[in-house]
């Protein structure tokens, strides 16, 4: 069975985050002042070729800890769907 | 009241993907061969004070016409929770 993960990677709440930053401050300087605590990270999308859901939510984890997310700095969460 | 918006920012579906085919490739040479069609794009958070969930939507939907996302190159989604 075919899964699709949508897996969302977030600078940890406790960094800093100047990407965060300057969108925060451009917005605020384009006059959308009610935009506060704005944060940038990645959204990644894959499908998963695996017999079952627990199968295919143990590729996802693990490529998010080996590849996609750097710990130190990010965490990660993501769903899956059945295609 | 202050709403908290989760955008997600992704290329185009008929447009190519070099960041998210680098990936795909990476994670097949760690042998996870199961992971296809992997694409990358931006997660967005931000904290919008609004009288409504109308008024939030609004701000949100033009902040990613206007600054967040490409739309030539990129769509957008979001969804709003009141924090």
């Amino acid at each position: 069975m075919k899964y699709k993960a949508n897996i969302q990677i977030m600078p940890q709440a406790a960094l800093l985050d100047p990407q965060g930053k300057a969108v925060t401050q451009g917005l605020q300087q384009m006059g959308y002042t009610s935009i506060e605590q704005v944060r940038v990270g990645k959204n990644i999308t894959m499908e998963v070729e695996s017999d079952t859901e627990a199968g295919a939510t143990a590729i996802v984890d693990e490529s998010c800890k080996k590849l996609l997310a750097n710990l130190i700095m990010e965490t990660y969460s993501f769903s899956l769907t059945l295609i």
